[in-house]
């Protein structure tokens, strides 16, 4: 079953406390989502770059074979997005430098023809009705998934509360869900956002793991231990596209992608990815990223979390 | 394997935003650790009282029943420590309202003879000197792990460097953790304190789990995933006793109580006895909790981690 994402393709500059600035570097939801889905399963991608898109970026994102870049558009007469972010000493809070739009405030990319047969479907964070637009692209979706973040819940919760009506995941970070739901706990927050419609909520603590809730029960993992990070950037969005790769996977075999167990177990997949992701700047530690590394570190961590 | 734990025991008065405050209640490190580890093994508890304390606390702590007093002291003429918290909107800060030290600012309690030949002991947090005086009264330990706070690593750090070469373990918060290291990263900092003398640090993060750095190996737990936090107080000295009971269990099996495996299984069966002491006010869950329902969450912890 072929999955699918849609999402930003951006132009970033990283300054962490740590290195030197990292100025021009590849990142967007969709381009971490797609690398790391690519891991485990095929991918098709849904963005839309500017003229000036950098053909050095375009082959970073070639090195990923099983990336599908047919729905990457490259529009004439735009402005490629960039964003800048600059992490505090801890390296998990940050703030936003520039955010330049340019082509992401115009219309949505096109959804290639050849996409429109695509099972599994993760909408990256971007406006709820963008969201939705895409989402009825794919007439026959077997999972559907989305990111939403703190501007939407507070600007256009009307728009979003129609989308959490039309699929089966929502994923977030811990204090969306708690400024979504107006809980403080984080347990009990992605609890009550189920009663908004979908069939899980997937809440990402960064550092700290995630919590699953889901209509057939509820699970935490915690993140994989990490004494280096270079560059959080990407984490959550890895993160998810460990998690639908792995699903993804699941679903060639046959497997129930919407169960509590397989969703539960695919948490671990995109942990995995995204400890790697934090490892280096931009891409660059999933471009030098084995297959083999990932199941090493999958049995450590599996084993790690064996208790009874 | 005789278990002790030296520790205070107190009288708490506990604010929370969900109810009603509670007054006079039972609390202290010793405490909740005690209760705890009752669950797995008979425990030894050293710590000291005034003549005021009430018989009704007294009798809560005598409902379990493999709890040994014999190393309570009660003091003619003292009055007992007494503590007030209040717990903010999201229940995982908390300020101190009141700390009224009293017998607990006067000489450390006797240690009993009939205590001399524990095996595991136990620290909880107090100065480090008065940590050390109770370690060399136990002269044949096989594990010794102590806890401790920021009070101590910035005021007795000399004390306190001398103990961590001493003890075989160290259990601390997130914030020690990295203020005792200088350490931003959890992990980083939980593995640097390796090299000032214990065997293993174990981080605990409230409501994020816990790190376990060893020198054999990384480890991390997610926290049960609690929906009804009632209150918190005592939920790291459960921990604590829930980790060294299962301890305890593991030496009469003849097992290696500071192996990484052991211990990292250990952190389970702490995680999951502070998941109950949350639930209710002061001792009030502990106090109503049966074997049962401990191995019920105990499995449902451990399937909820079973990812490889």
């Amino acid at each position: 079953m072929a999955l699918v994402v849609t999402g930003t393709v951006s132009i970033d500059t990283i300054y962490t406390p740590h290195a030197a600035p990292r100025e021009g570097v590849l990142g967007g939801s969709c381009t971490y989502f797609a690398a790391a889905a690519s891991f485990f399963t095929p991918v098709r991608m849904v963005a839309v770059v500017g003229e000036d898109f950098p053909p050095g970026l375009r082959s970073t994102l070639a090195h990923f074979r099983a990336i599908d870049t047919e729905g990457l558009e490259a529009r004439a007469g735009a402005k490629s997005f960039r964003w800048g972010g600059r992490y505090h000493k801890n390296m998990d809070h940050r703030d936003s430098v520039f955010t330049e739009l340019n082509v992401i405030a115009e219309r949505p990319p096109v959804v290639p023809g050849s996409y429109r047969d695509s099972r599994l479907v993760f909408l990256a964070n971007t406006h709820p009705g963008v969201q939705m637009g895409m989402l009825e692209q794919f007439p026959r979706p077997a999972l559907t998934v989305a990111d939403t973040m703190d501007l939407w819940i507070d600007g256009e919760r009307d728009a979003l509360l129609s989308l959490l009506r039309r699929i089966d995941g929502l994923v977030l970070n811990y204090d969306e869900a708690e400024q979504l739901s107006g809980k403080a706990n984080t347990v009990a927050a992605a609890r009550s956002l189920l009663a908004l419609g979908p069939r899980f909520v997937v809440v990402k603590k960064g550092e700290h793991g995630c919590i699953l809730a889901h209509r057939d029960g509820l699970a935490a993992l915690p993140a994989y231990p990490s004494e280096t990070v270079v560059d959080p950037t990407g984490a959550g969005d890895s993160f998810a596209g460990g998690m639908m790769g792995a699903l993804a996977m699941m679903a060639e075999r046959g497997e129930d992608v919407r169960s509590f167990e397989n969703i539960r177990r695919a948490l671990a997949s995109g942990t995995v990815i995204a400890s790697f992701t934090i490892e280096d700047f931009s891409l660059d530690r999933l471009v030098r990223l084995s297959r083999a590394e990932i199941d090493w570190r999958a049995g450590e961590f599996a084993r790690m979390l064996r208790v009874g």
